[in-house]
């Protein structure tokens, strides 16, 4: 943290800053300047809190330095995490490809698209058996009977398989079925359930909330690790602006930026980051060539009856021709896709 | 729903897309014009899926227009909603202030700064027991022990408690020690956590997340409602756009658009809002004017020490200020302050 | 600007940031921390770009720590700036009111309606000559006959005239027709605009940009400052979020916030700033409440015939009935609202 | 537009806001549903504005369902347009690369960095010679000067070139002297400019503006064609979002999103768009896989020395890797890179 005092503060006022910064157990380095005063603060173990700083007289300014995550950040290791899903790698310069329907409907639907999706190549098969939808007057999912269809297809057609969690119940009953535990947009900063993620013994794929900046993402991701669980990999699916052309808005400068400041391997969900089944394969294309690990995409054979979002799944032919274009695409980006 | 059909749309696209509505069960009603077609969608009970139909061929845009929430709207109440906490009247022409801590850090602050805001006039006390924090390396609560204080505090200065619950287990334990369950920001789409509540006995405090529509904030109120608690009233606390100046930018322009289309009060939380406490005055009187049902503010009486959010913390004096400020303009805006 | 070093960046790396910042003429000091080292620059004139150093080796973190404004600053100046409009004070404790048409559209309706907005207390006209509308297609504004007739109104009623200029020439033309020169939102960064604006001997009112930050603001304005022209206020209208249930969202918290960092005085837009005349009232006593200097309202005696913007204007007896409630309200706030 | 009327609206009501369409020349369609009825409405030319009607008694809401543009739409032409720069083809399944450095600061800056990127395979030279500077105190560009010498450039290294107008007597500079006249980010809704530049004979490269829809990009387009000038392309150059880990968020959906809505082409700005030039490469193959038209790149032989946005501008040897990829992976794609 660095302390900027106004052009005009006093020396009491300068010196009250520094007692206060030492009261807390910390070290003040004033910097006079030819217009100002600033006072660096060092010593502290967590991050500060600027405001605390900034209501104090004199204060013009307080400048926070130190990133707020550790066991994530790139300082804590420096070598690229690979997250192992049942024996599917995820990071270390593969390309991984989670395909399947939004929410399981029933056997024959799961079945049908899951043979399709393993067909053409996916390398983990998704789900929804717990659906968080914005009405509670919509299909809520099938809960555990939809858990015990993933776990048969899984069986079935060698797909390790991500589901979604929504509370403490459900993260232990996905540890059982799944293979993957899937946080949600909209409870990135459930605290509750990230905890109890991070007590569970199965990897957590964690997606960006519509509104999380990368500090918080990776804060997130903090949580998860702080409670001994280090199988995690993110996954950007588009925040929330005032461009309403998409769903959301993919940001896939975020997929760099994660690389840069963290180990953990970052995935791309183009199916909720477009909301259109016809944008989906242009913008896959682009989050294999900006660098993410990986690829999350809804698939469904009979999209026009889906029970949610069917209009943002691809159909199973469209699927395949994606897989053999990402496929094409891959070597010359340094890339593998496992087949 | 409306269904635009583009310019050139054949016969056959037309005809497909009104079968298509027929087979959902509704009725279509075509509308041709100069230039293209529309087909109108009636007799749907839930809201449909614009891209449902956006991605069949001929549709140029899918256009809904019915509001997805129904027992928490005007339609299905007229008159606007009075919620009863333990005896303090919110909404019908009162403007109530709820006042107190961030956190419970121990009995003496809590019991001081309850003392303090009591005297000046609050009309319920605030305190986190359990806290969402972004780092979890950040002070997280007293947890029930804080719960026992707030109950505690509550018996000695006549004020009914407000804190937040974050999962099932913790509404439980809220219920049982105070007299309102709070739903923080985070959680506002936390959709197990909404059905907790709404199964709960006491009423239910919402805050509106930070990049929440208007109609996801009535959709989550709407969930709460649909277990049978109708015991709901909502607070704006500030949204996440790309201005700084502020924490969040508080949307005031919210509170008159909820009491247009919606039958709960809303409050407004100017701590949360501005993040700073010199600017929380000002909006604070600002949100009694746009006609918000009341206030939530924080104080600390050495917000310096406060274990969280101290910046934003009122010092009691601030707020006793505050309120006198408020009661001289309420008889103006035609509103009742209780003291 | 300070420089936070990675933690592990060698002795090198430090050196050679620090000779880089001395090959520009500044000074550097080293703040060596337990973790990291950092470095503060001092002596630079202007502010610096964080990038330049963020791309170093060893670099974590570029951090600026001086204002970019200078003439509008508080620094600058410390009381408040009054400026005069033929007369009509803005800032210094006053609370003064811009109404009219959002375009001039005939004689009789301008005329029509400066009366009933003079009657009802109204300290300035508004008036559209130039229009900047979405549509190539929409009506642009009478252009130079407008202005002519609002200098007519302006004899006839005693109101000093506010009216947009688009481009050089119309500063020219409504620096001779009118009182004030109005800078639209869409113009804010409109670098040649703002310097044929501070070149004119009018006043000049500046509207914040859709997506402007206040730093952003504040440097449009210093734009106008550095011409020599010092007699600028500001508007706030709106910013665009992801927000739809207004047509812009009112950042009511930006008044506080230049009065903290400026000296110029600022009004509030309420007319755009919702979009819809019913919603216009509440927020308008919520700008006074705030503490803005001012208010700008669209007024049309036939507001479903304007030929643009119809739906945000207050009718006259709309506008009445706001002047008397912000009449009684102003005392309470320490304001005055001159008659 | 669709009019929706309350649940409860009077027969009164209904027949009122249908003869109020009808008043205006365009046809009423009633659509009477089992909860409420809705009016179509066709018949009129240009797009209406829906609070005209929001606010007349009985109506819920009003939804505009044509799209305000026309001449730039798909509608008004079934192919993709290809602009042709002095030879050089835009659009047409060509990749086009558009480089060269932010600001032209001397002849000998230019010419080095002109070579550079000619032999590096560029397709048309950038620079500016007047710079929209967020500081009036900032390097304002070269002026006429920097165009000579941007003329000189091109003569010598065979390349058309691209810069920057921000008013009419520069739009008319530019014609003279470059092939292509730049309308930037800030300017997109300078509407005067937009009309210098549709009566200009070169073609006009539209950057979209920090906080523009889709629509409002298009529209800026369609004033530039309605003033007669069909040679038009696009540019994404990142949009205005909370998110701070780029200088702006690229929003790469917008691409497909424009290629379905208008004939035009777009590219891509990746060097404002990141901010930051380590993020350029990534974003850049991105663009390509996405199926943008060509790129925008800064390139600069001392990035640490540059007057302006030294941070985002690759060195001559990224830009010569980059465009090394690029041409590697066009073909996979189907698209050609001329050299």
């Amino acid at each position: 943290m660095l302390i900027v005092m106004h052009r005009d503060a006093t020396d009491a006022e300068i010196r009250k800053v520094m007692d206060h910064i030492e009261s807390l157990g910390y070290r003040a380095h004033p910097i006079p300047g030819s217009l100002r005063t600033a006072i660096g603060i060092t010593g502290n173990q967590g991050s500060l809190h600027r405001a605390e700083f900034e209501v104090m007289p004199g204060v013009d300014q307080a400048v926070p330095v130190t990133k707020p995550y550790k066991l994530v950040s790139r300082e804590a290791r420096d070598e690229r995490t690979c997250v192992d899903v049942a024996g599917v790698p995820i990071g270390a310069g593969t390309f991984t490809v989670i395909a399947g329907p939004c929410a399981v409907e029933s056997r024959k639907q799961l079945f049908e698209i899951a043979e399709q999706v393993k067909k053409a190549g996916a390398h983990l098969l998704r789900g929804g058996a717990f659906k968080p939808r914005t009405s509670p007057y919509s299909f809520q999912g099938l809960g555990e009977e939809g858990l015990k269809l993933l776990a048969e297809a899984r069986k079935e057609f060698d797909l390790p398989v991500v589901t979604e969690a929504m509370d403490s119940e459900g993260v232990k009953l996905v540890e059982e079925y799944a293979d993957v535990i899937q946080i949600g947009a909209r409870n990135m900063q459930n605290y509750s359930l990230l905890k109890a993620a991070g007590r569970a013994r199965k990897p957590v794929f964690l997606k960006r909330g519509m509104s999380a900046t990368l500090d918080e993402l990776l804060m997130a991701a903090e949580y998860i690790y702080s409670e001994g669980n280090y199988q995690v990999f993110l996954c950007e699916r588009g925040v929330r602006t005032f461009s309403m052309h998409t769903r959301n808005t993919l940001d896939l400068s975020v997929v760099p930026a994660v690389q840069e400041h963290s180990h953990l391997p970052i995935l791309v969900d183009t199916s909720h980051g477009t909301g259109r089944r016809d944008k989906v394969p242009a913008l896959s294309l682009a989050a294999l060539a900006v660098g993410a690990d990986g690829l999350m995409v809804e698939v469904h054979h009979e999209p026009e009856k889906a029970l949610s979002d069917g209009p943002q799944a691809l159909t199973p032919e469209m699927f395949r021709k994606l897989m053999a274009d990402l496929k094409s695409m891959a070597p010359l980006l340094g890339r593998t896709i496992e087949s």
